[in-house]
């Protein structure tokens, strides 16, 4: 049942070494490729990347994460106006789309392609994990990968064979998300009610301590997800939406 | 089967008048969230309106296209640092999420959690439906959800039990979406020939008498999403993530 899949998700980070075969592939793609996409213009890109040389070329970008080089597809995921921007040029038209809406609409487009290609992976038995460098690194990924202007690198997810079976992340409880009808904002009791499984869990626990920190939210802002990195990489990202024909 | 719901998908525009169990919405939310996110942050919130008020007010944001009022539940998906951001101060953490690339981490994880709320409804037989305006209109969907600082809405979808069953729409062939290792640019060649088929479907050719224009890539950027329109709503959304603290 499709929604078990769903529900089992974990992300896997170790792989058997064993390829993917290409039919399989390809199924998982078209799959994928149902998405709903804005116009049905379908302003997205894939890339499937197994060769082990351009791999070894984009695991840097990915700050070397062991997966991003020992998966067997590294599959990149991109907001993409090139190839509709040609079409319009060859028929006559003349394309409005280098701006920041038709950024964000091919990264959305992109974004819906690759959660169905990861459910499709995982109802198949394989595994996935999304790499969340793709943004940090664009212009390095955009090098290696060859992307020209219109297309922008959005994220990233390793598939192949599972080889571990990692129990499963916890999650905040729905009433945390879920608001009905409007937005209902957090009171200080509300956000203590609602984190407190998730701080006293012990695998978060002893991430705090490995990490030499009073609470779960320092090693989030402290050591994870620094304000300094964020600023850098958002000035970095920044870039390459303008060098890629965007702002 | 999974993968034949992911085929199978169509975008459903017309529903039948009965309300979605509150039970069933909640599994498929609980479904929905179990997708991958950033760190374990989960920054995102669903707004998961079924007041017609509410509804009535939301309309015009979305161009009163007729099933954002119809459907029995309108959801929209945001972006969201609020809940993260005062957890992090009520844990003596110094958040800094108010820049660009933290927006697009929070849109990431949003956008992953809508498909995969969208797969699980599928699944469940319901029909959905993205409105690709939330974008466009951002600022008067925080007006009415009463989105704080922190919080973008960033995709919408309409839920309901289907009252039609519509042809799917066609896709391009999926050479033209992947590509193996690294990114091969089109020729013109290869765009003739990749668009070809969606050119001479009965329902494009239709479409561009319809729309009294000389080819359907002149429905695009002549009637459907002009440059005049994308400048505009590009400035709109980029006030927008000023105004909710992400520039």
């Amino acid at each position: 049942m499709a929604l078990d899949i769903l529900l089992n998700h974990r992300s896997i980070r170790k792989y058997k070494d064993k390829k993917i075969d290409g039919d399989l592939l390809q199924r998982i793609f078209d799959a994928g490729c149902r998405a709903s996409t804005t116009g049905n213009m379908q302003v997205y890109s894939i890339i499937n990347t197994s060769d082990i040389k351009i791999k070894q070329k984009l695991a840097p970008a990915h700050f070397n994460q062991p997966m991003a080089l020992h998966a067997p597809n590294v599959v990149t995921f991109c907001a993409d106006f090139n190839r509709f921007n040609k079409w319009c040029r060859l028929n006559n038209a003349e394309p409005g789309y280098d701006n920041f809406l038709s950024f964000i609409t091919a990264a959305i487009d992109a974004l819906l392609v690759a959660q169905n290609v990861c459910v499709a992976a995982e109802a198949e038995g394989l595994g996935i994990c999304y790499i969340g460098t793709t943004t940090y690194n664009a212009d390095k990924i955009i090098e290696v990968l060859n992307l020209p202007k219109g297309v922008v690198p959005i994220t990233t997810v390793t598939i192949g064979w599972p080889d571990e079976m990692p129990k499963q992340t916890e999650r905040l409880p729905l009433e945390a998300i879920v608001h009905e009808d409007i937005y209902s904002d957090y009171s200080e009791a509300d956000i203590k009610r609602l984190y407190k499984e998730k701080e006293t869990l012990e695998v978060n626990t002893q991430f705090v301590k490995e990490n030499a920190k009073e609470t779960l939210a320092q090693v989030f802002t402290d050591v994870r997800y620094k304000k300094a990195d964020n600023e850098h990489f958002s000035e970095g990202l920044l870039k390459v939406l303008k060098d890629q024909g965007f702002m």
